[in-house]
């Protein structure tokens, strides 16, 4: 009995749980299938997911060199412990599942190129010869592929739903630019206008098509109006319409596009949930069953349940299992059918606020004085309207304060007076209130307020104490405490009715935020790992003092605009540039300007007029439009698609 | 009898027409409501609306300078005809209601201060003194105002109702905005970093904000982020974190609160217009109903029924006026009750288009040739999907051609060839189908097709002829016969099934699109009137021979970013540069580089640093700040909420 009782407990914390595995059913395996569960496990096979990922922190192009046979190692280590997870999984589903899941496949064939990868480059390195990390571009696919990714597989699959209809939309789309570029070239390319560096404008068809693509994320407006522009005002009405119709209205029929398919596949997949989470409660039911006399049909009896519960949860309360108890045989026969177990999975998920009024611990160690007029009036003033109001004012001023002048010494000091008030009110609250409660998970701003505080309170402490031994401050502490200082004031809006609906709203966007991410560096990483192999070393960030540092270190890009607006750091020469350089092609903001000067060897202008004859340029063009068709077009998009379902269940 | 039925068929008329007039309903004013209502007058008066608009083009600052006292004529026409047409509708309506409504008195105090304003400004300039034409920014709202604005005055109340939720969003965004200031000031304003132009970089707050307002846009990535970032790449996670919240996230939730209230507000309007539509046909019920033997209810009988839609609209065919009858009385009564008699000004409303297989007029005329053999295969292969993916053919072998080098005489030729077949195409296509099916209203491409072809013809005949005779051809018109070539091609996208949803849903967007056009006219209007007040004359674009050329005419922008960029152009200096400018301000990019030009007297990097001492400044900054989130922030975003719906209910 104990074995069958272990194997409903399993079902029904995969149930709460939302997991989906068929797992084998003998004893050993479920016991496997537990130990495949754990937290510890999860977390660890997390960690060095984690660790794989960063390896391009240390690997070659690096921004910290390691020896090539250290990163070896530890990837060999990484693999080691993925293997392990996966020969796990085999052991604990059957066989034949196995095999038919692509999951597995995908994980088994990405261990085996990366394992392939390393041999190659390896010899490769060995004999001084070139080699290409390329099997890197596969790391963030074992996000996606292992049990645990279950979310951002949904967000994925998502996406390759709305693949069709996505694709639609830009063929109109590109059909639409090819359009105004023939248009373009027929009205301005005879014109002998020249762009403000002196090129002819609008001759190249192809170059038209790019120039116009880049005007679509608004990038060079107005700058590739203007010579047209200046030749005549009725030639405005043509990047007038181009931008209305492909900026304003595909770019929204894309946002619609997006969002409708996200919403539908969300329907959908939550229908699947609901399926397979009873699937899980039947299973469970079917092997707890019992038939009583006096029972009307099949049932649970209250000593399995009892012995169920403690096993999915067994740091549940007896009151709290009571609780579920009268909740689900709320008809008082003595058993549970199959409808109302079938609930427990959602009965267990439901977080049970203890409401009752604990005394406060103070109160137990000394009644007499806690509990006297004086105390209480405290207690009663801290609750109070006006002393949340006051607090506002306080932190009204320490932002006035914080804008002045640190060198004044008034100004200096004054931070150890806001401190002290803001602990003050923070053991205030905890004298007036339970602290369990204070703390409690839904209190988000409590929470809030004292780790900005005691972080605060020991960041000043390490400021001063270094200030006044060594005689220096250092700049990295000074600039915590200076963070810490400014996030104090954001409490601010807590305090103000209005806006509670909005934050609220954004704090309980966070979770879903976790999966985006997760989706994002997916696709950054995938990204920066090829843009790092195709753009290395072409631009380089010196300090002032070497000679190359006006040119980024090329003689192509002497006097360029790039080199210019210094911009010489945006480059691809390590992992951490490469992902904020991402990130500014995401904000798309002269993305042209920075992606053409990542181009080999020659200045961009030269290079623009030479058009496609150039092996490398066309390619290295496309990589930018793909990232721009994928990130801003599909991924922005679906997040703005979040946000906005998000604000429309909660209005 | 004949006067009661007139009024019925005026309140069916309003009903069908959702017109929501309370008129008075004695025989002379119900003449006079119609004559009110007539299409001759709205056309007439929608135009003098357009003079008065158009105004702006003559008036100073002018693109096409007309004396004072010829704009201040056609002015005062302009407020006659306005008056007549206010006076009219008080006419109609009782003295009370035309005194309470808002509208009436929004019209009668604009046409009063702009006869102020025209005699100040006449006095003023008769006497040589600086003047200003204020009243002008008050002109687009007569098109708010008139009865005739209804779906613009939705569109705005629609605003109105958003703006406390907006307000909500706007608070929180700027309180974020301030807070990430105050954070980058405490970071980098004690580093003594330097931005590209050598200016400190983020020392003085409000600065700060300004520049960070700006990054919200991303109009200023990366470029303000490069200090920092050169100096440190962990600041760049500032930057990150500031484009996440303010430009992703407050950004989406803008737009999800426009996008909602604008579907709330919608929906109740919707049901405010079928509340007004059915209180209107009551009315008119009420006058017709009559009681007579072996009816049930009052009715309106056969004979008063068919004189009612007769009188409301007479161009219906009997045919058709005997089907609205038999749909409304389907149980062969005899009468039509309230309640069937409520949905007749619905059932007007529908286009019943006419499916009977009308003959050929060629067949009429000689049947036998029509209907020979060779003829009904000439009809039945036009007919055939091999012909429709021959012309696709044929139009993509047009697109190389029309890409191709017009100079070569082969290519020149070939557009004769190309014509001919299009209008083969046209011709044959009428032969086999019925030209008034063929031209029908809902065969949108057909229209298209013919006005495109015809045209083109009649241009390229024109362009040949004018080159023939004397020797030369004219710019403009060879610009008319390419863009039409170009357009021809557009036809191609028709043909293929997956993009028929979405262009017919665009199609469809159309008439809401005009209702929309109006709002950001009277937008830009105002803001380009003000602009100009403002700004006029800062800037000059001056052409190449002029010695001020390279610094916009203003010795200030000698050597500025802004007049080697050839941004002259983008001026206040009238009224179509205005709205280009502003076209290029809702664009965003750039538009914190084209909007500090526009300021008085100093280059634009004293201009920052020297903060907000001078007067001008940060009133003119607020312009261009209040213009932002005016039009990018509600407009584009009730724009994009337009374009969403419209999707999500077509799909
Ligand atoms: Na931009």
């Amino acid at each position: 009995h104990k074995e069958d009782l272990e194997l409903a407990a399993v079902y029904v914390s995969d149930a709460q749980h939302n997991r989906n595995i068929f797992f084998e059913t003998q004893p050993h395996a479920v016991r496997l299938y537990l130990l495949y569960n754990h937290w510890f496990l999860g977390v660890l096979l997390y960690f060095f997911i984690l660790v794989n990922l960063l390896l391009a922190v240390v690997e070659q192009p690096a921004l910290l060199a390691f020896p090539t046979w250290a990163c070896m190692l530890v990837e060999l280590v990484c693999l080691l412990v993925f293997s392990g997870r996966l020969v796990h999984y085999a052991k604990v589903i059957p066989q034949d599942k196995f095999w038919r899941d692509p999951k597995n496949l995908c994980i088994l064939v990405i261990l085996l190129l990366t394992l392939v990868d390393m041999i190659i480059y390896g010899a490769l390195k060995a004999t001084d010869n070139y080699a290409v990390r390329w099997s890197r571009v596969l790391r963030p696919l074992l996000l996606v592929n292992f049990t645990e990714g279950r979310q951002l597989r949904r967000a994925f699959r998502s996406i390759r739903n709305a693949l069709p209809q996505i694709l639609s939309v830009f063929l109109l789309f590109i059909f639409s630019i090819l359009i105004f570029s023939l248009m373009a070239l027929k009205l301005f390319g005879k014109r002998g206008l020249k762009t403000n560096s002196g090129r002819p404008y609008f001759t190249n068809f192809l170059e038209i098509v790019f120039d116009l693509y880049v005007l679509v994320t608004t990038a060079n407006s107005p700058d590739i109006m203007m010579p047209a522009y200046n030749a005549s005002s009725f030639f405005a009405m043509f990047f007038i319409i181009f931008i209305l119709i492909n900026t304003y209205i595909f770019m929204s029929v894309f946002l619609a596009v997006v969002y409708n398919n996200y919403k539908k596949y969300l329907k959908e997949e939550v229908h699947q949930l609901v399926r397979t989470k009873r699937n899980k409660m039947v299973r469970a039911f079917a092997i707890l069953q019992e038939r009583r006399e006096g029972w009307e049909e099949p049932g649970v009896s209250h000593t399995s349940w009892n012995q169920l519960v403690h096993l999915v949860q067994s740091d549940l309360s007896h009151a709290h299992r009571e609780l579920l108890w009268s909740v689900a045989d709320h008809h008082n026969q003595g058993y549970i059918g199959k409808l109302a177990f079938v609930q427990l999975a959602d009965l267990l998920n439901i977080q049970v606020i203890a409401v009752k009024s604990r005394p406060h611990p103070l109160q137990c160690w000394s009644p007499s004085l806690y509990l006297s007029t004086p105390s209480r009036w405290l207690r009663h003033a801290v609750q109070h309207r006006v002393f949340v109001m006051v607090y506002d004012v306080i932190i009204l001023v320490n932002a006035v304060f914080i804008g002045l002048d640190e060198e004044d010494p008034l100004i200096r000091n004054s931070e150890w007076f806001f401190l002290a008030l803001y602990v003050l009110e923070i053991l205030l609250k905890l004298y007036a209130l339970e602290p369990r409660a204070f703390y409690s998970r839904h209190n988000f701003w409590n929470w809030f307020d004292t780790i900005i505080i005691v972080s605060a309170l020991v960041a000043t402490i390490i400021n001063t104490a270094m200030t006044s031994v060594g005689g220096y401050s250092s700049r990295q502490i000074l600039d915590i405490v200076f963070t810490l200082r400014v996030l104090r004031l954001i409490r601010v809006v807590d305090s103000i009715k209005r806006f509670r609906v909005i934050i609220n709203t954004l704090i309980k966007i966070g979770p879903t935020m976790l999966t985006f991410a997760q989706l994002i560096i997916v696709v950054y990483y995938i990204f920066a790992m090829v843009g790092m192999e195709l753009f290395q070393g072409r631009i380089e960030f010196l300090d002032s003092a070497s000679p190359g540092k006006s040119s980024c270190g090329s003689p192509a890009l002497q006097d360029s605009s790039f080199a210019q607006l210094n911009y010489c750091k945006n480059n691809f020469n390590n992992v951490v540039s490469s992902f904020i350089l991402l990130v500014e092609l995401t904000v798309v903001n002269q993305w042209h300007d920075i992606l053409l000067n990542q181009l080999p060897s020659e200045p961009p202008f030269t290079l623009l007029s030479s058009g496609f004859t150039a092996v490398t340029h066309p390619s290295a063009r496309l990589f930018f439009i793909l990232f721009h068709v994928i990130v801003v077009i599909i991924i922005v998009n679906i997040f703005v698609a979040f946000v906005l379902e998000a604000f429309f269940v909660e209005y």
